[in-house]
């Protein structure tokens, strides 16, 4: 059984490795990255490429990521009750808001988009969802941070990176930022993670009143804040959508 | 190493079944449709768990898929290649047509839609990348099944099951309708998939004039249809895109 398991193991890592940094990569940058044998890492890879999970690339032999995943993590979005329960939702905060709206969950040490609804402008956007977004600096992750314990362990412990000049990355200051979060209700994120860009979330709560969720919006700092503060009618939309989606999960009203 | 590649086999196995029908699955069911001791189920579930490709359900105590294949399924899209290339030329033919925009490419038996550009007006879309189409009747399967020799024994031998009345399934008769394909360079679908639905694609070739996907609109028949056949500036539009995206492949004019 042991066995089993380490396989499994070094297939995931193997796809992890794919999923990050180079995404291209030989069978012996696999071996020697995971610290394998190059025949125990291409039994592995064989065995991926025949499921679908990796593809080799015909020309140079390179690995990278299969279609397989796509179709799974498509099935795994239809069967995920908060973003089913948030869609009308969402699409009702975009339209009030004129700006893009994400549903994110704790993953690993960050924020997965598993909702993405685009600004209803006519400008070309890319959709995030599947996309990670960071626990310490972005409006999504700081709620979750705030309100569920493990989220807030790997945003604490985690390496809180500065990706502008305002993103609060010490301790002490962190953790004041989270107890704001939780005193008001509601978390932003005023150019600490995109310069130019701010947001503001708020918590998704389910019938257990646990933590599930975080749902937001994001937009040019111009059209969201006004005199350098979140304009008190974006926040208010935000925090009726996740009120409306909580209810919808089950939660009490008080 | 033949052991390895048996417990990768299973996991693949496992994420399948949770991929399809049920969706959420005791151990007990997911051991007796799999053949497998519960004991080696169980180990396999457990890995699977850990790396985030399944979760178990606190109550119920029922596995579903989990968030890593979202993610790993994100980070596959921003490696492929095609996709990167008909972004731009898609999100034009959605403005040109009015229509949803929907670029394939062959997956196991089917079509993976692997990008989806809504239609430009302000009507609630679900998005379908990851989804999978059937072969045999849509516009995006005849055309993939016309010129991909892979994709054609996938239909040819596979079950034509009649969604409609007007699903083509007999073998003779589904062959016309491929030799029809590569005679215009088009396919369509006319109510063959969807009642009311109405598609038309076209194939994209890459540098080596291998087909590498299809791209093409579907809409209410009422709109892609005039007296019972599709709208030729309709047709036009889907071929214009299907060239360019082939060209920004480094497919030859000639």
């Amino acid at each position: 059984m042991a066995r089993n398991i380490q396989s499994l193991e070094r297939a995931a890592a193997m796809l992890r490795l794919l999923a990050g940094g180079e995404r291209r990569l030989g069978l012996s940058d696999i071996a020697s990255t995971l610290g394998l044998a190059k025949g125990t890492a291409h039994g592995i890879l064989r065995t991926l490429q025949q499921e679908g999970f990796v593809e080799q690339d015909e020309n140079s032999g390179r690995y990278q990521l299969g279609a397989e995943l796509l179709r799974l993590g498509n099935s795994y979005l239809d069967v995920h009750e908060l973003r089913a329960r948030a869609l009308v939702w969402t699409d009702d905060l975009a339209r009030s808001s004129g700006e893009s709206v994400y549903l994110g969950v704790l993953h690993q040490q960050g924020v997965l988009i598993v909702h993405h609804v685009f600004r209803p402008d006519d400008s070309r956007q890319v959709l995030e969802v599947g996309a990670m977004q960071p626990l310490h600096s972005t409006a999504l992750g700081k709620v979750l941070s705030a309100y569920d314990p493990v989220a807030h362990s790997e945003a604490a412990e985690g390496d809180r990176k500065p990706f502008t000049k305002r993103t609060v990355t010490e301790t002490d200051a962190f953790e004041g930022v989270l107890a704001l979060t939780r005193a008001r209700g509601w978390g932003s994120d005023v150019e600490e993670t995109w310069e130019g860009v701010a947001s503001v979330a708020a918590p998704v709560h389910d019938r257990r009143r646990l933590p599930v969720g975080a749902v937001g919006i994001a937009g040019a700092v111009e059209r969201v804040c006004e005199d350098g503060e979140l304009r008190s009618e974006l926040i208010a939309a935000v925090r009726d959508c996740a009120r409306a989606v909580s209810r919808d999960l089950g939660a009490g009203r008080f």
